[in-house]
């Protein structure tokens, strides 16, 4: 049994609770949808993680110019993002949706349809929810629980000076999909390609877990916002400065730096751990003891390849 | 260390996010607001809980008629209800909030402090979140975590034929505060009482847990939509039927049974249980074999007296 709750002020959407309970599997460890709360075993050495991320109508989407399939998707994919910064194992997740009754026929089943493929994908189960309407802009929310070894989480705290700053893809191409999206779509199999970086992210969470279980990587997050906002934030969590390649094989675009969206790990390593790193990344920069940020205008070798 | 995300989008709120960091105590067991995700501790023989509830302006609250203070308060107190609904022990909660521009000068401070007030009351952390910003109308998502024993967790399935149907305290209360506070605002005392009721209910938390330790007690949920659909949910869950008071010394006003948001708990139990319970409560109904839900009209006696 699985569970999520309706609220009864939407219409009474009983037929769209049943019809989830339809779609999504349930695990025997879990029970979820259909009772007031979801109920997860624990184990003793291990951890919760717990995580939460919304998006909001005409702030970070436009419905008219958004897939449901792809929204959907998304919606668990930024979760899953911040689960993978930790180096975590998402086990579950919990979905509300604000849904203004405008929404054309059938667009909430597609939405579903790309929750439960994500939920697939990535093994997690989702466990609970609440539905209510709303006047007019669609809400969702998203709550992930997760669990890691005991004192294995990797935070943003652990930068040590002498770190090399490395990520684990391209950044740039969720935003130059965003660009074509906004400029009136896809014309060929490369825009396709940005476009679906865009809306179809696909969380770090393999490459976390790995990355958690290497005794040098010292600190790690997601790339939501751009590495020249997020480096600031490892920067200030750890009291180290960094000095940033400006120009990288890892860059893409115009808005590598700053154009957010990526779901790329951004962590930090012991230079005597990096080459032996069991997952594809490239170098972008270094951890100072200065407690400045320093770009520097040069080029780097990228360490691994492109994988996807 | 605690954590809350922020969204770059909404203009860098880290002014905000630091004052919540000043205005919450942490613990030392819970990591939270400050990186990507919360770290909770597991321990073998405990199951989570986990459960999420959101409320929209202008479905669940009208914000010019609402202080802001209480739907702080409220805003977890919903969520504390289903987890005091399953017999769990909340430990730390997660808030996200999409915020329009024009909210008044003050109002999320105010808002800030009720949540802390209800957070440090049912001793719950706030262990991270989310902030957006929103076109037009506010949206607050709130997602609790918390435990119980192993198998100790109290589900709407356990229902049994015979068991006497009980609630928590007086129900109607919260719909007549509604009433109040629609028609004009609260012109006495009494009215005052009920107004409070429906802001600021207080979730049974404690009652919850007791509950759940008594092994004659069989299935619990917390009311939100009202008796009159709620025992439907438990009927369906345990596959029973059920016989109810319409008329009941628990209830108060005309909504008593249709009216919602009285947060208190329903529960079954075995008669040879109720007498010796732990928690004040009355009896409104029995369990049935019927699968059929009958309102009968008679008056009982209550069990326990008022406790507020």
């Amino acid at each position: 049994m699985t569970y999520m709750k309706e609220d009864i002020r939407s219409g009474g959407e009983f037929g769209f609770i049943s019809e989830i309970r339809k779609m999504f599997p349930e695990k025997t460890s879990i029970k979820g949808i259909g009772d007031d709360c979801a109920i997860l075993p624990q184990r003793s050495g291990l951890s919760t993680l717990m995580s939460t991320d919304m998006l909001v109508e005409d702030i970070h989407f436009i419905l008219s110019k958004t897939d449901p399939f792809r929204l959907g998707w998304k919606s668990l994919a930024v979760n899953l993002s911040d689960m993978a910064a930790m180096g975590g194992k998402p086990v579950a997740s919990l979905l509300s949706l604000a849904l203004p009754s405008n929404l054309p026929a059938g667009w909430l089943e597609r939405f579903m349809e790309g929750y439960r493929d994500i939920s697939a994908r990535y093994d997690t189960v989702l466990a609970g929810g609440d539905t209510s309407s709303s006047k007019d802009r669609l809400f969702i929310s998203v709550a992930v629980v997760g669990e890691c070894p005991e004192g294995g989480a990797l935070t943003r705290a652990g930068a040590r000076p002498g770190d090399l700053v490395c990520v684990t893809g391209i950044l740039g191409e969720s935003a130059a999909g965003l660009d074509i999206i906004l400029g009136g779509g896809a014309r060929n199999e490369e825009d396709l390609r940005l476009v679906r970086r865009h809306f179809m992210p696909e969380p770090r969470v393999r490459e976390g877990q790995l990355l958690a279980s290497v005794p040098g990587v010292h600190s790690m997050m997601d790339l939501s916002d751009g590495v020249a906002s997020d480096i600031r934030r490892i920067m200030e969590e750890s009291s180290v400065g960094a000095e940033m390649d400006s120009r990288n094989p890892a860059y893409f675009g115009e808005h590598a730096l700053d154009g957010g969206e990526d779901y790329e790990l951004l962590f930090t390593v012991d230079p005597s751990a990096q080459k032996s790193l069991p997952v594809e990344h490239f170098v972008i920069g270094k951890i100072t003891d200065s407690g400045r940020l320093v770009w520097r205008d040069s080029d780097r070798d990228f360490c691994g390849f492109r994988h996807f």
